[in-house]
C-alpha cells in the first residue's frame, strides 16, 4: 500500500506540510498520490532510532540477519505486479525490464543472506600468545570486521528497485550489521513506499529492532544533506551524478568527524576496438552496440559512451553499420524530465562543438538514440569531449595512429568500465593498450559490451576517481559489504566474551587465519 | 654514509640552496652535516621517476618484491652500529631501544616478504562462466588487488626507524607494488640518509627499477604540501599530530583527482581501571601504569593519556602509587626541542585548568613525568581535557559512579586503542563498558598496558577519527598493505594474459574464492 509518508523505523509518518508530487515518466501525468517530504524533526527522529537500533543489530547474528533479508525478498516478491507496474509506470521503462530487476533485486538481498549465513566474511584473524617468546612475550590477538553503524543510502534514478530502496546498498549496509535511512527518490517515490513497507513488514517478521530501517522523502538538497551531517550518520553510499557524489563527499568532509561516502558517480566506459576484430566482426559488434548504447534508453552506470579506434577502412565500416543500427531504434521514455532534458540539452551542447559530427539522424525528440564522430586529435584538445552524457549516446573517436590511441588512453579520467574487443592477433600487437586501460578502469572487459553488471564475489564496481569517490570498494557484489564495516583487534580479551566468530571453539566453522594459516578448525 | 643530499631513485641530488640543520636531542648542539631541501624541481623528477617504475614494478611478482624487501633489511643490519649511534644521538633515546626497533624494523620487511612469497594477499576471486545459464548466462570474471600508484610516506619522529624511511608504511606501500617517496623527518635526518642509501643499495641488487624508492628533505608545509598535491602521487601515509593528519587530508582533497591519505594522529587511549582488580592489583597496576606512561619518554602513539575509574578507597591507593612511581622516574630527553617545548606547555595549560590539580611533583624540566586528576564532572563540563598531551602525561578521572563512567566513555573521541583492566567479577558486573569502548576503538585490551604494538597478522593500528584518517584500514600488520591497493576485475580475459594469480592453473598455490569456495587447487 501507497502511504504516502515517511518510514521512521516501524512508524510512518507525515508531520510536514511539503508535499513531494509524483508523476509518471511518460507523459509527466500527475499520479494520484502525493508525498510528505520530511521535517527536520523527521530526520533527527530516524537517525536517533538507527543509532539506537545499531546497539542491538550491530551485535545480531548472522544467521538472524540472513533471516532477514530473506523475508525482504519475499515481502518484495509478494507484492506481485503492484510493484512492476508501480515501477513500469514512474520510470517509463518496460514491465519486463522490472521482473529482471526485481529478480536481481531479490537475488542480492539473497546473496548477502548466504554469505552472512557462511559467515567467513568478517575476516576472522587470530594470533594466539606466545608466552615464551624471547625477547617480549606476545599477548593473543583476535581481529574481526565490526559495522560502522547508520548508513544514509540515496537511492538512485536508474534502477528503481536494484539500486534503490532495497537495492544492492541497502542489502549490503543491512548485511554488515549498519541500520539503513534511504533517502528516497523523487522519480520512484511509490515504488520507494511500497519497498520500504515491504522492508519494515520483514523486520517486524524477523524480530529485527525497530529503527533498523527509515525511508525519507524530500530533495537530495535538504533531506540528503541533513542527513550527511547528522553526527548520527556514520557512512554514506550514493549512485549517481558525478555532481551529486562531489557534493555529499564534500559535504561529508566538513563534519567534525569526517565519514566515508562511497559515491558511484559518471563514467563514459571507453570501449577499444582493434583492426582485426573489426575486420573479422564489424557487422556483430555494430549489433552489440547499438544494443548496449540504448540498453535501458542509454541510462546504465556503465553505457559506453566512449568508441575508440585506430582509422581504417573497418573502422568506417562499423561506425556507418552502427549508426544505420541506431537510426532504427526507437527514442523511448527515459526515467524522468529533469533526465530527458538534460540529455538533449548535453547531446546539442557537444553537436555544437566544430570538431564534433553527427553520425545518426538529427533530431530532438527525447532519448533519441545518438552516434557522434570526432578524430583523437580533436578529442585529445578539448577535455569537454570527454564527460559523459547521460543517456543513448556515443562518442566514436578515430584515431590517426596506435600512438595516439594510447595517448588518449593515458588522458582518459577514471572509469567504471573498458573495453577491449580483439583478436589474439590484436593483443599481441597491442599489449600496451591493455596495461593502460588496467590503470584507468575498476573492470576490464574482453570481448562483450560493458552493460550487465554481474552481481556476484568477482564482481568490482567502482574504480579510479571520478569514476567513484574511493577505488578501494564495489558497490556490487558481495564485496560491497565492506565499505560499511572496519576491523576491531581485541587483545587479550577473555574467551567468555569474544565475538562468536572469535572464540577458540569455532562453532560458526567459518575459515579464519590463525597464527597465519586459513583453517575452520577450532583452536585446542 | 650520510650524504646531506635527497636521493631521487639512484640518484643523489643536491639543487637547492636551503640547506636544513640537523641537532644533537640531548643538547641541541649542531651536528656537523647540514641536508639539502628539495627544491620543487627534484620534487618533480623524484615523481616523474616513480611513476616511470611503477610501470614495471606495479607488475613485478610477489617472489622478487621479497627479495627486495629482506635485501632492505639486510642492508640495514649491514649497518650495525654506525645506525644505532646516528639514531640514539639524533633522537635522544637509548641504544638498546634502537636495537629492539632495529629488529621490529626488520621483522616488519620480512613480514610482508614472507606475505608476498605466500600470495594468497592478493585476494583472488574468481567466478567462472556459466554459459548454460538462463535467462542470461554469465561470463568469466576474475579479481584481484591491484597497487594504486606512487606513495608519498611522511616519516615520523617517534619512530626513527620503525614508522620512517624504512618503516612500516614504506614496507608496506612496497609489498603492495607502489613505489615510495618518503618526505624525511627532520628531527633524524642523518638516520634518514642512512636508511634511504639502504634501500636504493638493496633495490639496485635485487634489479629493482631506478625510483622505486626516493627521499626528499625538507618542511612538510612546503615539500610534504608539493608531494601532496603532485598528480603523480596515488596515496599518502602519515603518522603524528591530528594538525597534521587533518593538514594533509584536507589537502589531498583539494586535488582534482583527490586521493587517499591514511594519518595515523592523536590518541589519549582511554584505560578503564574497574574496582575489583584496583583492590586485588592496585599496586601491581601502578607499576604497570608508571612504566608504560613513560616508556619512550611518553612519545608512543598508544601512550596511556586517560585513566578512568569510578570513586574507591582502591583508586585513590592507585592513584597515589602511580604519583609516587611517576616521581622516581627521572625526566628524559624528548625527541626534538619543539616536541619537549610544546609538551611543557600543554602540561602547564591543563594544569593551569581550574578543575585540575597535579599529583606528581612540580617542575619544568622538559620530559617530566607527569600524573593529572579531575573529577568525572569535570571532565565532562570541558572537552579540552580530552586532547591528548604528546609526552609521559596522564589525565587520572575519577567519576561519581558507574552511570557517569559509561556517560564519558560515550562522549570520547575515537581512538586508537581502549584498555579495561578487570577481573571475571568487574566484567560481569560492567558488561556494558566493554559495548560503549567497542566502538571507540581500534583496539580494545584487557588487563594489559596499551603500549607496544604487536606487528602480526591481528594487529589493528588506526581507529574511529579523529584517532586516524579512516578507520577502515591499519597502519600495522600485514593489514596495512591494503591501504594501497584497489579491487581490478578482469571479465572475459584471455588466459594468456591473465595475471599470475588468476589464471586457471594455480601455479603459486594461494587460496582463492573460485565460485565461492576457498581452494588453492586450480581450474580445469
Amino acid at each position: 500500500m501507497i502511504t504516502g509518508k515517511n518510514y521512521i523505523g516501524f512508524t510512518t509518518s507525515a508531520k510536514g506540510n511539503d508535499l513531494v508530487k509524483n508523476v509518471a515518466a511518460h507523459d509527466g501525468s500527475s499520479l494520484s498520490e502525493d508525498f510528505y517530504a520530511a521535517t527536520e524533526q523527521e530526520i533527527d527522529e530516524a537517525v536517533k532510532k538507527a543509532t539506537h537500533a545499531f546497539k542491538v543489530y550491530g551485535n545480531m547474528s548472522g544467521a538472524k540477519k540472513a533471516n532477514f533479508l530473506e523475508e525482504i525478498a519475499r515481502e518484495i516478491e509478494m507484492m506481485g505486479d503492484t510493484l512492476i507496474h508501480r515501477a513500469a509506470l514512474e520510470s517509463g521503462l518496460t514491465q519486463g525490464r522490472f521482473e529482471g530487476e526485481r529478480a536481481r533485486t531479490t537475488t542480492q538481498l539473497r546473496m548477502f543472506a548466504d554469505l552472512l549465513r557462511e559467515g567467513s566474511w568478517v575476516e576472522a584473524v587470530i594470533d594466539t600468545a606466545l608466552p615464551e617468546r624471547t625477547p617480549v612475550p606476545r599477548t593473543d590477538l583476535r581481529k574481526m570486521l565490526t559495522p560502522l553503524g547508520p548508513v544514509v543510502v540515496f537511492a538512485a534514478s536508474n534502477f528503481p528497485l536494484a539500486f534503490s530502496t532495497a537495492g544492492g546498498d541497502t542489502a549490503s549496509a543491512l548485511a554488515a550489521g549498519c541500520p539503513v535511512i534511504v533517502k528516497a527518490h523523487g522519480s520512484h517515490l511509490g515504488v520507494n513506499d511500497l519497498v520500504a513497507g515491504a522492508i519494515n513488514r520483514a523486520a517486524k517478521k524477523t524480530g529485527m529492532p525497530d529503527g533498523v530501517f527509515s525511508s525519507l522523502n524530500g530533495s537530495g538538497r535538504k533531506i540528503g544533506k541533513a542527513l550527511v551531517l547528522h553526527q548520527g550518520v556514520k557512512a554514506v553510499a550514493f549512485t549517481g551524478s558525478y555532481a551529486g557524489g562531489k557534493a555529499l563527499q564534500e559535504l561529508a568532509h566538513t563534519r567534525k568527524e569526517p565519514i566515508p561516502v562511497f559515491a558511484e558517480m559518471g563514467s563514459v566506459n571507453p570501449v577499444v576496438l582493434m583492426s582485426d576484430k573489426l575486420v573479422r566482426e564489424g557487422d556483430q559488434l555494430a549489433t552489440l552496440y547499438a544494443g548496449s548504447i540504448t540498453l535501458g534508453v542509454g541510462q546504465f552506470c556503465t553505457n559506453p559512451g566512449l568508441l575508440l579506434g585506430v582509422k581504417s577502412d573497418a573502422l568506417t565500416d562499423f561506425s556507418q553499420r552502427l549508426a544505420t543500427q541506431l537510426d532504427g531504434i526507437e527514442s523511448a521514455t527515459m526515467l524522468n524530465e529533469g533526465i530527458a532534458a538534460t540529455y538533449l540539452n548535453d547531446r546539442q551542447k557537444v553537436l555544437a562543438h566544430e570538431a564534433v559530427e553527427l553520425s545518426t539522424k538529427e533530431g530532438s525528440t527525447y532519448g533519441l538514440p545518438t552516434l557522434a564522430l570526432t578524430t583523437g586529435k580533436n578529442f585529445l584538445a578539448n577535455h569537454q569531449l570527454h564527460q559523459e552524457i547521460f543517456g543513448p549516446f556515443s562518442l566514436l573517436v578515430t584515431c590517426d595512429s596506435q600512438e595516439e590511441l594510447e595517448q588518449i588512453i593515458g588522458t582518459l579520467d577514471g572509469q567504471l568500465t573498458g573495453t577491449i574487443m580483439c583478436t589474439d592477433k590484436d593483443l599481441s600487437a597491442n599489449s600496451e593498450v591493455v596495461n593502460l586501460l588496467h590503470h584507468k578502469v575498476g573492470r576490464l572487459i574482453f570481448n562483450a559490451a560493458p552493460t550487465g553488471v554481474e552481481v556476484c564475489h568477482a564482481m568490482n564496481h567502482g574504480g579510479p576517481y571520478p569514476s567513484s569517490t574511493d577505488s578501494r570498494f564495489t558497490s556490487v557484489g558481495t564485496g560491497a559489504i565492506k565499505r560499511f564495516v572496519r576491523a576491531i583487534c581485541y587483545q587479550n580479551m577473555p574467551e567468555a566474551i569474544l565475538p562468536e566468530a572469535l572464540k577458540n571453539v569455532n562453532t560458526l566453522t567459518i575459515n579464519r587465519l590463525v597464527n597465519g594459516k586459513i583453517t575452520n578448525n577450532s583452536i585446542h
